[in-house]
């Protein structure tokens, strides 16, 4: 079935035709952010830079998280998430002496992301925008800028905003520890994400099932808890579902208790070093009789859940976010279509927030 | 009506016993804390520390949120939330000279958190445990702990070990920034917390309403993003309801669209330099169709929203989060036995939750 056609909504398929740019997306940001990403790695190493601070909200905050988990475990930079209302509404600036500030915004608008930037180089902190737009204050203000060469996003849901900055930070990242195995693995992404646009049907005909949900949770752990969160956020946003996301183990400090039959759990698993955690926690999760949904590729995670979506590819755990969190896009897409709602637009939300 | 009869559950009461306990046990550590926070303030302000890391999960990482936004605020240190998993599956070592690490857990058991206390202690930052049992790993492990002093916590959901976790980490804060005036207005919460705990029947009455509510929202903005997470963490824990909690700016970044008619919204306000962006959120949320119930003091606030439950006192917006809590467990107390649920024993969850 056309999927423009599959529609009661006045969907025209725009967030699903950003989802399948990622792949060429991606590729380009790699390209253009060569110079610029070695130029950040190069002044994390030589400017005695002792931790990271990242500004972001919504969807780039979740890049934000990987960000953290990436450059935590390939160079043990601490990083830390802004508390952008520290800047705007109480005014205080931080002691920022040798840190890494770095504000995150597919439109380079957010007053708050910007404010936070400025402060951060007012007070002599090494400052890095990244955006999509070349003219945005987030592109001008810092030190450096990295551009997402996404292409105008015109869907209200991140997509190839969201993947791109994965990209961007993640060649930082490579950059910094001198990495190059994390650059090539980050290379292959583009053709893995082609992989995964190849289980569009797949994806439409698996998230039928959950057509009236009244809500669910979306877990991973470790690097993939930016996958859980922006899973969850495109759900919200597309389908309107109360949709949690946790980071399994923050799950089982209280979360748990509101798992029953009624609310099922999309699970992401990848092969690595938080492989077995997860499965232990899809074991528990159905102890409580909740239905799982399991995105991965091998056959361990998808033999513990209930359902599946069978990622075709294996992926290196450090860049998985980055190709995995395309399955859940054309979930969160497909989803919207059954319910009747239009993805493209989603109620009460506009493209560029301003937050202060 | 006698709250340990008001119920159709197995409830004995622990919960809201140890949610009427607060007010000594707040007012005892802040007696019994004195030199270690005076040390771990002096300790700060000596050695040239940079930048803070707090470990935590669940109702504890609401408390060190509190701290975030507490040190920020007050001494202008850069607080970091750690991601525990980058030591317990990724094993690796964060650089973390001149930086202060600190691990909240009310058993002092949870593995991962003591994992970092003991892996920063190697790395070289200066370690602070903050918890309940004195014979605990996070009592003996780091340079200094701060012991709550909250007397054995029965419940399931915590509350008394929160609301110390908050006492003592303002007491660091108030020692580091030798403000005076932060510990005179920490030692006045006990009073407060009194003068909101006379609310009980009020707040029964009021939850009453929402009886049968399949979700629901908190937000809160500015340093009161923990007293949102926390009332949320309370009503997914004993009433079992999707919750979601939100920084008011993270709501307007994609998951206002979740918002109808069907879910209501609990919203804290305080005076302060966040008070006025709530009014304006609260306007928006009310756009969207969403009840409102306004926790707060002031008027403007109560007048922006559908329903309100007024907090007798006023307190100042940096110690708020002690008090206002208080009015939230109860709320989840009461809303638990109006669904028939027993509060003190949570399906899914024990006392002492270990993750790795």
């Amino acid at each position: 079935m056309d999927d423009a056609k599959n529609t009661r909504s006045g969907s025209q398929g725009l967030m699903l035709a950003e989802v399948r740019e990622q792949p060429d997306a991606v590729a380009r940001c790699l390209d253009a952010n060569q110079e610029a990403a070695a130029r950040v790695g190069e002044a994390i190493r030589s400017r005695g830079i002792r931790y990271a601070v990242i500004a972001a909200r919504g969807t780039s905050d979740h890049a934000a998280i990987y960000a953290k988990y990436l450059l935590e475990t390939t160079i043990g930079l601490p990083v830390a998430l802004a508390a952008p209302s520290v800047t705007t509404l109480y005014k205080r600036p931080l002691n920022l002496k040798d840190s890494l500030v770095m504000g995150v915004s597919q439109s380079g608008q957010g007053t708050d992301v910007v404010e936070v930037i400025a402060a951060a180089k007012k007070a002599g902190a090494y400052t890095v925008g990244v955006t999509n737009f070349e003219d945005s204050p987030l592109a001008t203000t810092p030190d450096e800028a990295l551009l997402l060469r996404a292409g105008v996003e015109r869907s209200v849901a991140a997509t190839k905003t969201y993947t791109t900055s994965l990209a961007a930070l993640g060649l930082i990242a490579a950059r910094a520890a001198q990495d190059e195995a994390l650059e090539r693995e980050l290379r292959a992404t583009p053709d893995q994400l082609n992989a995964v646009l190849e289980l569009n049907d797949t994806v439409r005909d698996a998230a039928e099932r959950y057509t009236y949900i009244a809500h669910c949770l979306s877990v991973a752990r470790g690097i993939n808890q930016c996958t859980a969160l922006e899973a969850g956020l495109k759900l919200a946003e597309t389908s309107y579902i109360m949709m949690h996301a946790y980071s399994g183990a923050d799950l089982e400090h209280g979360p748990m208790a509101v798992l029953d039959q009624s609310v099922p759990c999309i699970l992401f698993n990848v092969e690595g070093e938080a492989h077995e955690a997860m499965l232990g926690l899809a074991k528990k999760i159905g102890e409580r009789g909740a239905e799982r949904l399991m995105i991965a590729h091998d056959e361990a995670s998808l033999k513990a859940a209930d359902h599946g979506i069978r990622i075709p590819v294996r992926v290196p755990e450090r860049v998985s976010p980055l190709v995995y969190i395309a399955a859940a896009q054309m979930f969160a897409y497909h989803l919207a279509i059954h319910r009747g709602n239009d993805p493209d637009n989603p109620r009460g939300l506009k493209k560029v927030t301003q937050t202060v």
